[in-house]
């Protein structure tokens, strides 16, 4: 880990993130994908799927059998732990504030109401391991919002089948539709449709590049409900933290591919044995190989003093934010970007990730200074309502109808002195 | 206006919308632009400037020589009237529920806290008759939200100045940093900043092709609030309604460039007399060429029931839902997919422009699906706060430790496993 002096030695480092980095190449390549599909349907998917996953389906859809294997090559353990995940977040979220308002004053009903969106793609990445959590993640907060229709796009495996937890986990949540689909294809897919898969209102998840990039060119044409980058942490802990758990929240991020371990503090001593500590820890661990490069993409700042630390969590906007600080509530007022707040030593981020509540799917590279964890109001609308009465509207037609003509709007202002006209 | 019957008749073109309908040659444009922006700042942005507005600037702030200028240039009555519908936005806002929640509960504090965003950019286009409430629609809620910064771009004219009413409009609001610049090359400019122009959080308000190109690319390094559209009304109509109103507010639509304006009805005779109506006004209006156009581009469908016609609106998912009906309260709750809804003959969407309350910025092009009016929530994120207890970790420990094992993820299994053993 680079190490830094202070938040004006980093500052250029921290505001070297952001955007979606791909080269033209991969950008045309994506274009192509999503325009093959939009005109061709189910066959360009099919043929995507063929050179991308190297496999051919009779059909895209996960039939019967391969549900009824998943549950047996499940453990009963794991399906409890799944079923306690699913039951924490959504508890969370059910806990969200998601109500409009009507009102009815000064000679008008006045309101938002909330409507759920009515049909939503949930994108699961593949793998050897799939991230079978990142289903909960995306799809509670969608059933908390009332979403009526949930549909799953995840990559084949070589031989056509979709990971067991992947199934399992989807069950548990009362999902029952699966898309073997994946990449720019299977954006491209929930976007604009195809015969057999429908096209979908917005899609959340995360994803590699390319998803990610078919996500940036198919916005607007389907609601997009982040775009996800390579995961990241940032801990702030001071003198009072334990140099072994710090060591190991390190290494819990640093483990997922691309993802970026940050430690800010004050204390040149903590970071010497936090040092030492990931040194002992990684000499055991199975993903050291890829912690070790999580590590090296990551920095160490030391500051003067927790403010200033603050300061460069802020400058930064992490994903995650862990506090292993004496008296984390006493930052909590000033932390103005993050994806997610973790205080305290019992708080870790590996939790986050299963099972404290929160979604796991977290603004990144920067982007929490506008976006937010996947919530309930991501899967709403809001409509606003308007119903004037006759005395409104002689209050404030007038005015309206002379902004119009200002604006050059004369039909505008005529609907208006028509309706005062006919009163 | 071309005449559909029924649903099944008119589905296709109902779903032929949606999405940013632009050729390959603008995107590359954009693309170039943005790119030169980043590289060059505010060299690029000059350059743009002056190709396409056709001024060489010597600073593009908005001088205070222009500032004092509109002051004298705007009348009493037009001030009154803006200073009238701002307080009408912001009232309404003021109704918006924002709170997020914190609670102690099972070992654990868990909560999401809202935070307003930092910084926002408001755009607003040019021409010869700005639509100055456009600036009233975004800013408001950004200011209901609590964003302490907030600046507006907007397109120089020929001469370098703005219209008289922005600025009196922006000083009204308490805005006080205008950019003279406009097009893709502002949009760049906000999202990655320049020397004189500062790098935003989010970018909010309309748009013509260019600009909304320019949104997508650099959705993803900025928040976006949505991507504008040309503006659209579904009128849905019954025997009850008064022709004249009707022509009226098809009118008030289609005189919008790129406008499209569509009316639902099962009155075969309302609409023999709206036609009617419509050639009446037209002869009068100054705006009638343009009005002719949208009008053109729009469309009527007979339906043989109301309910058939609210299934046309929601396949439809205009931006705005006027129900010029004998009971519009009873259609409300089947309203699936609407920007806003107008009820009855004196909540006419032209006051809905002005001074109703909830901002005019809807989602157009069918993106009522996903999308929402601008409200408070587009300026806020919510950030989870997870502070769990030892007795917590013990309880849901074990289980997440699991999940983390099932999908190979050692190191965040051990993170945990260190805190169980170190209790």
């Amino acid at each position: 880990m680079q190490l830094f002096h202070g938040l004006s030695a980093v500052q250029a480092v921290l505001q070297r993130r952001g955007g979606v980095v791909a080269s033209e190449a991969q950008r045309a390549a994506v274009s192509e994908i999503i325009a093959a599909v939009q005109a061709e349907g189910d066959a360009a998917v099919a043929r995507y799927s063929a050179r991308f996953d190297g496999v051919a389906l009779d059909e895209v859809v996960v039939p019967e059998s391969l549900w009824a294997a998943a549950e047996a090559a499940v453990s009963g353990e794991l399906k409890e732990a799944i079923g306690a995940s699913i039951a924490r977040v959504r508890a969370f979220y059910q806990r969200q504030p998601q109500e409009g308002f009507v009102r009815a004053e000064g000679g008008a009903v006045l309101g938002l109401l909330t409507r759920p969106l009515a049909r939503v793609g949930c994108y699961i990445p593949g793998g050897t391991a799939p991230l079978f959590s990142s289903l909960i993640m995306t799809a509670v907060p969608a059933q908390v919002a009332g979403v009526p229709e949930i549909v799953v796009a995840t990559p084949p495996r070589r031989d056509g089948s979709v990971a067991p937890e992947v199934l399992v986990t989807a069950r548990l949540l009362g999902l029952s539709t699966i898309y073997r689909v994946g990449g720019a294809q299977a954006i491209a897919a929930l976007a604009y449709g195809t015969a057999a898969i429908p096209k979908v209102d917005k899609i959340a998840g995360p994803g590699n590049t390319y998803v990610v990039l078919a996500m940036q060119q198919v916005f607007g044409a389907v609601g997009i409900a982040s775009l996800p980058g390579p995961t990241e942490t940032l801990v702030l802990a001071d003198d009072s933290a334990n140099p072994e758990y710090v060591a190991a929240d390190l290494l819990a991020q640093a483990e997922h591919v691309y993802a970026q371990a940050v430690l800010v503090t004050p204390s040149e001593a903590l970071w010497r044995e936090v040092e030492a500590a990931l040194e002992r820890q990684l000499a055991t661990l199975p993903t050291a190989e890829t912690a070790r490069a999580g590590l090296a993409r990551g920095f160490v700042v030391l500051v003067s003093d927790l403010a200033e630390g603050l300061a460069v969590a802020n400058a930064y906007a992490p994903e995650h934010l862990c506090l292993l600080v004496c008296d984390p509530w006493a930052l909590l007022p000033n932390v103005q970007y993050a994806g997610g707040v973790f205080l305290g030593e019992h708080s870790l981020e590996a939790l986050g990730d299963y099972s404290a509540g929160p979604s796991h799917v977290m603004p990144t590279a920067g982007t929490a200074r506008f976006g937010s964890v996947l919530n309930v109001r991501d899967f709403q609308t809001v409509i606003p309502l308007v119903a004037a009465s006759a005395e409104l509207l002689r209050e404030i037609g007038p005015a309206a109808a002379r902004l119009a003509r200002a604006e050059g709007l004369e039909a505008h202002a005529r609907a208006i002195g028509l309706r005062l006209k006919g009163q």
